[in-house]
């Protein structure tokens, strides 16, 4: 019997420091579970007014299904501002509970590894993936309540 | 071999008159498919701010799906403000597209038929109705839209 | 010494019934006192969500000085759904506390007697009105909080 | 003839450094114009959202007076994370065009200079002065449009 490859598989994460989690988080390890990947930088208007805040939201409204919700930091812009120590403070203003990675600095440019090994076009950016790797959902800019409330519950239900 | 009834069985709507539809709906023509039914009232203030608008995004959200959204208005107040050509008058100004019944005026006392039979505390409220007619939830006062969409969702994937 | 008249009088309102204030109010009675006049139907999506409530959060804020604030609805559509009856039930499901003044009925035509007065484009307006009678402000459409309080602000400082 | 001191003279500004504004703004070379301080820090989330957002929405709608719109980043927590660098970049994404000075730090704790000075029990704080230099109002916490809108024009009036 054969097995049908996913459209598009998600890239595995790079990371180079975690917060809110005891354990660094990969996508192999996830296999099984659907996550959802929120990326964002701290001093985006749009992330701190709706993605994140959403994305916490979703987090807490899920804690009893298997989903894993996931923050990256993806700087790419305005690096000497939005530092470490900078993310820990707005996690902690914010008061942010979710497992949030922050994208590796790329090599030779402003792009961090992650983000740009997905093409993302800006943040936020909101990626939902299956329990079998692949991408279900890849959505640039604010996106609405219901839709996700309902792509998350889709991908839930998908065995 | 046996089946298991329904925890909960949605009892039948009972309508005096629908807009934004041909024909009359019932849940037993609908057997098969998910149900979304929002009772209201024009003049319920939280009707029109949140549950009204957000029943009217899921019509249109879920619409390539075969989830049906109806609308109750169930004049339970206030019955000589609320009256048919007034909710039309509503309707077309709210630019409402899914169909509407009117719950059938009940015998002696304020409470229409509909609202009864369901024990409705009051409105707005959100019934929604799996595919083999059990409630899937009932909730009374406004509803989170994430939530909604998880749920409308994961009555559709459930055949 | 001359006196330079008004720019712009503004006429007399014509009112049928009123809710909310023990005698009738008229403008002629109402100078030396500026004048917040929130013209609105009950059916007017943009007048439910906003310039109605903001008219009552102005009432409220302004009461202990001599601003009187002074509702109008000048219905000009659907005549048969938004009758005395229906917006007696509004304003006491809205909890709308400030006096309202049903415009007098056009005698040949939709457009109601003060409405036509004043030339109001549709609902909401609102009309500030000085002390000495003259016409401060006419808008139509949403009005932003910050310039409505300025502009009262104004109109009460001016002596 | 007498004539009567304020009854809470507005303290000096010291500010280490000022975006926005080709030369420094001082309390002193202002007296005689109306001043509307915003006291904030980039990452308090009441500030970013309401307060700051509203600052740049009075600097914009009263700019054909002579009111004059000053921000404050009063630092008085996370001083690693809301550094000069992190701030510039926090001003340019969120278009804020009002002069913005930098509270000097305090020399011995966490509270800035002005900050101090003022009594200040958080952010965000809006404090606004007359023009004889007197405090008109000093509130804690998000304001509300409306009172501003009202407050500045009062200030305005009064000369």
């Amino acid at each position: 019997m054969t097995e049908q490859a996913p459209a598009v598989a998600a890239p595995e994460l790079s990371v180079s420091q975690w917060l809110n989690t005891p354990e660094p988080l990969t996508l192999a390890a996830l296999r099984g579970r659907p996550v959802l990947l929120h990326a964002f930088q701290m001093l985006c208007p749009a992330c701190v007014s709706h993605g994140t805040p959403q994305t916490e939201r979703a987090h807490r409204m899920f804690r009893n299904t298997d989903l894993q919700v996931i923050g990256l930091h993806t700087v790419f812009e305005h690096h000497a501002a939005m530092t470490p120590v900078a993310l820990e403070a707005f996690v902690h203003e914010n008061k942010l509970t979710f497992p949030i990675g922050i994208d590796t600095a790329g090599g030779d440019g402003p792009i961090p590894v992650t983000m740009a090994r997905y093409g993302m076009r800006g943040t936020p950016t909101l990626i939902l993936i299956r329990r079998d790797g692949s991408i279900h959902h890849h959505g640039f800019g604010p996106q609405d309540d219901m839709a996700v409330g309902a792509m998350v519950a889709a991908m839930l239900a998908d065995f």
